[in-house]
C-alpha cells in the first residue's frame, strides 16, 4: 500500500539487526487517519473470509485492529500480556518469543471474548518471524475458533515468517513488505 | 453520554472494592463502534482547547484516545510502561500508582514525540484516583508542553481524581461519571 511505505520511507528508521523503527506513526505515536486508511484496506482485503471476530496481541496491534474492526463493524479482542484482576481464573495463555524484547511473553485470552466457532481475522503490526501471530493462532484453535485470516501493517519477508505460517492455508495479508534491510535501506517487494 | 452509560449498565460488572469490570467492550475486548463515537464527543468537547496532540497510557488509553485523535485529526503518543529497543536513552519518565495493578507504573515518553509549545489533551479510559493522569500531566510539563485538557471515558467521582486535577484549571470531561457503586450497584450522576 503506497501511503504505509511512503511513510515507512519517510519516518520510519533502520536500526539495523533487522529492526525498524516506526515509533513515529505506530508504536508510540500513532498517526490515526494513517490507521483509518489501513483499516479499510485490511477490510477490503478479507471482506470475503466471513470473519466474526478480530484478535491482536496488546499493545502495537490494538491501533490496526481497532480500525479494521470499526470498518468490518467486529468486535477486536486484544490478548493481554499480563492477567489482570479482572480476568477469570481460568484462561487461554501461551508463550511466544519476542523479537525486540529478546524473551519469552505470555499471551492471554479470556474464554468470554473467545469462543468455540468463532472466525477470528487476526491483525498485527509485524508480521516478521511470525511468532506472536503464531501463539494467536493457538490461542484460537484452543478456543475451538477457526482462524480464517493474518493482516500486518508491515512484513519483513525476509524473517519467515509467511512460511512458517504457510500451512494454515488461509489468506496473509501485510500493507508493506519489506524484503531487505541491508546495508542500512529499506526495500520493498511486493506484498 | 448514553450509548456508554447503557453500555456499562448492560455489559459493565461490579466486582466490588470500587473495581468496575468493563473487560466486554473496553479493556480486553473493544467495541470499536462505541469508541469511534466516544471519539467523535471528546472532539465536539474539546475541539476549543487548541489541543496540537493527544496523549494517553498504554494500554487501555489507545482506544479511546485513537479514535480522539482520529476525529480531530491530531497525532495520538501512548506512554509506555517499558522501554523499548526502539526508544533513545533520554526518555522522559516518571512514576504512578496503579490501582488495579497494586503497584507502582512506569510512563516513558521519548523527547522526539513530545516537544515544548505542544498543547497537549489527555485522553484515557478511567478517571479514578487520577494517579494515571498526574503522571500523564507531569510528563507532559517535564516536556515543556501545555497539558489543555483531560478527557475520559469513565469517572469514578467517588476516587477523587477530578479533585485531585482541579489546580490545573482546564476542563475535564468524562463520558459517564459513576457516582457510586455500593451495594453492588452502578449509580450514574452529571458528567
Amino acid at each position: 500500500m503506497q501511503a504505509l511505505q511512503e511513510r515507512i520511507l519517510r519516518d520510519g528508521r533502520n536500526l539495523g539487526n533487522g529492526i525498524l523503527k516506526v515509533d513515529n506513526f505506530i508504536n508510540h505515536q500513532v498517526d490515526p487517519q494513517l490507521m483509518d486508511v489501513c483499516g479499510r484496506e485490511f477490510a477490503n482485503r478479507f471482506a470475503h473470509v466471513g470473519a466474526t471476530r478480530i484478535l491482536t496481541a496488546e499493545i502495537s496491534g490494538i491501533a490496526p485492529a481497532l480500525m479494521t474492526g470499526m470498518h468490518m463493524r467486529l468486535p477486536v479482542v486484544y490478548a493481554r500480556k499480563t492477567k489482570p484482576i479482572t480476568m477469570p481464573d481460568t484462561v487461554y495463555l501461551t508463550v511466544a518469543p519476542s523479537h525486540t524484547k529478546g524473551r519469552l511473553v505470555e499471551l492471554i485470552v479470556s474464554p468470554e471474548y473467545l469462543q468455540r466457532g468463532e472466525r477470528v481475522l487476526i491483525i498485527d503490526d509485524f508480521l516478521a518471524s511470525g511468532s506472536t501471530i503464531q501463539g494467536l493462532v493457538r490461542l484460537a484453535q484452543a478456543a475451538g475458533s477457526e482462524v480464517v485470516g493474518i493482516g500486518a501493517l508491515i512484513e519483513k519477508s525476509f524473517e519467515g515468517g509467511r512460511q512458517a505460517l504457510a500451512h494454515l492455508k488461509i489468506p496473509i495479508e501485510s500493507l508493506a513488505c519489506i524484503v531487505s534491510m541491508e546495508d542500512g535501506e529499506i526495500r520493498f517487494g511486493d506484498e
